[in-house]
């Protein structure tokens, strides 16, 4: 075996068993060895070095049947941590989460609104400075920051292309600027990928599942699991479901497309449309989520016009949710995200029941939906979960590649680089 | 090691080595080692086996730098063959392909039309016996039989659940009354992404695209290769971007829902809105496909009611294009299936140019779209390559699920069995 790929399977060891001993809890050698699948020597080699980086603590014995008893390990929680920080205009939520998942804590500060790049580079860095001073978590045991927001990301994950809200963080290259400024490893992604992983990582998502986290903010997005890994596509940038045209000649959308879901039905149409039907949200000039949350509130006291705006909507998010599930045959949808947290029980009765009718494998298999009861925390946990999966998942084995498949390409789209 | 992953670890190291020698050519035991990043000994062992079983033969020496001439293996094509059956109303397309993924012969009959269940199954035996015989392909060679059609099909595949001719297949222990008429393995598998697997197999593709096949006969649908693996979702049913809805008050589809893709836009869609307008397509009760050819040559010869019609379609066969690009993030769409095979030329340019305005993560990498060169048959080559596959590919290790993950559902969408 070349040094490489031995380099590569030692890594892969060590993540599979520490994320096995996280799942299970406690766990003996024995029982990690069926569980890996790896061989007895690499269990104890591995888990000797894990016990001496401190990762993994020996607590105990279970009775054996029959033999000597086992040594059950378990992992030391305390021992790496990851920060997690969800930038939206509507305000910037953060999370420390501990090794074993365990959120330490979280705060929220007010949105990046009119904000320049660099101000919320060195604002992200200080507020992060303090609060892990303030609960005493070292920097040498913070894994990374895992930084989501939405908007295309560029390939590699190094900044956004475009955003929503036009100049402040389009083309920039905020992981460069942030690990300058935090001295740590940055990893940047999508908000709602990363609410799906929140979403999974805080449980109740079965992990043989093909699990879509159905996204509401401002906008609308998608996050999809399968088997526990993301589902990413070419760079990252899967599950856009809120920018599928639902209306080929509908309202013009930030993403340059048109009669996008989100531009049709999304909580920035729907206030939009509220207002102009007369609506009173409030003073004008707030993030599209609160006065999305206001006219929620209507809706629910029985507001005929907001419930009726809020109808029209739900109807696309269920569009959206069919697509979603059509396309990629899941078999679980959770909403999430701030919009689903104040509206989700206007939208969840209008959504099973359109995918009651209309999911294409319905015939075949169950598809569960299900409001989330962490829709406003989902994307920041998320965000600090996939610094830790960095650590604790075993990647994939490489797919080998034919090498004789030429490329033999008719025709291209140019695009805008 | 226990003696399960033992053994599964073996199906994989043999699966790798016989995919590597496959896309290689010829290759040597040092390469062979480089290439899946096996130890020497494991190579050396498997590959003594495959040369016993008669599907890798020594074929002389390659210069060497410095040390001794190195002897170069080949995969021995001939050892092996599948057979793929592409049903289709239409026409039953047939292919048998050697181990190497060569076609060995291909021939089509009459569609299935009217026919009951049990009179295609007893065809399909027949034509298949008749034409191994004729060819001189030996039944203790051919590894398997690869079926594919239209519809949502039953977890495990067995049967579809529905079908686009109500009663004709639906419902069917397809899989079951095949293999007791062949006397062969049998696997059941969607058209769409069998014509996805042809394409990948009869090069063109990257192995690193994340790669969608646009498919379109009688009706629409897609299917899905990531690094060369299909993604199958939770049942096989992945890919359905015939029945993603594009209009929330369109037509009633086959499949139960309304203002599907294909129902608004599909070839049969197309067909109907033309006799209705009164185009001459010749007389009624031929298949939709056929129909389609004629009104595509109308078209190419410049009827403008013709083209109209087929821009329409165009214009929604775009949409569905920019869904399954945006929500799966592809870089690569190949238009196939038999209605591409006689429009495509008229269909690419428009996908191409709403591609262009609308897909996603265009800022971020480039999306190719081209025609197929093999749009008739890649569903029956696909079908064949799919049995090869399961002896050839390597599948991805085991992921291992978290124990502690429970499942709280708070509603679940209630479906027919």
């Amino acid at each position: 075996m070349s040094t490489d790929s031995g380099g590569a399977q030692q890594t892969r060891s060590r993540s599979a068993i520490l994320d096995v001993v996280r799942a299970a809890g406690t766990i003996s050698r024995v029982e990690l060895t069926r569980a890996t699948g790896l061989t007895g020597a690499t269990v104890s080699t591995v888990v000797r070095r894990l016990i001496d980086e401190g990762l993994i603590v020996e607590v105990g014995r279970a009775e054996s049947t029959g033999g000597k008893p086992r040594t059950l390990l378990r992992l030391e929680p305390l021992a790496r941590f990851a920060v997690g920080v969800h930038l939206d205009i509507a305000g910037i939520t953060y999370v420390i989460a501990n090794l074993g998942g365990g959120v330490v804590t979280r705060w929220r500060t007010a949105g990046t609104g009119g904000d320049a790049a660099e101000e919320i580079v060195s604002r992200v860095a200080r507020e992060v400075d303090d609060m892990m001073h303030r609960v005493d978590v070292e920097r040498d045991r913070v894994l990374g920051v895992g930084v989501v927001g939405p908007g295309p990301l560029s390939h590699p994950a190094a900044a956004w292309t475009t955003t929503p809200e036009p100049a402040r963080l389009a083309g920039f290259a905020l992981v460069d600027a942030l690990e300058s400024a935090l001295g740590m490893p940055v990893l940047l992604d999508n908000d709602a990928t990363a609410a799906a992983v929140g979403e999974y990582w805080s449980g109740g998502i079965e992990s043989t599942a093909s699990f879509g986290a159905l996204y509401m903010a401002a906008g609308v997005g998608a996050g999809v699991l399968v088997d526990g890994s993301v589902y990413r596509g070419s760079s990252s940038n899967a599950g856009e479901i809120g920018h599928v045209c639902v209306d080929l000649t509908g309202p013009e959308c930030w993403c340059g497309s048109r009669g996008c879901v989100e531009a049709v039905a999304g909580p920035a149409a729907v206030v939009a449309a509220a207002r102009a039907r007369g609506v009173d949200l409030g003073p004008a000039g707030r993030p599209a989520t609160e006065d999305f949350g206001t006219l929620a509130r209507a809706a629910l006291r029985g507001d005929a016009v907001a419930s009726s705006l809020l109808t029209f909507s739900a109807r696309y998010l269920a569009v959206a949710a069919q697509t979603l599930a059509t396309v990629m045959d899941l078999d679980h949808i959770v909403l999430t995200g701030p919009a689903f947290a104040v509206a989700g029980s206007l939208y969840l009765p209008v959504i099973e029941d359109h995918l009651q009718r209309t999911f294409f494998a319905r015939g075949s298999h169950a598809l569960r939906v299900r409001l989330s009861s962490s829709a406003h925390e989902a994307a920041a946990i998320g965000a600090a979960a996939l610094v830790l999966q960095s650590e604790l998942v075993p990647r994939p084995s490489a797919v080998r590649m034919p090498a004789e498949h030429t490329v033999a390409v008719a025709s291209s789209v140019p695009v805008e680089r």
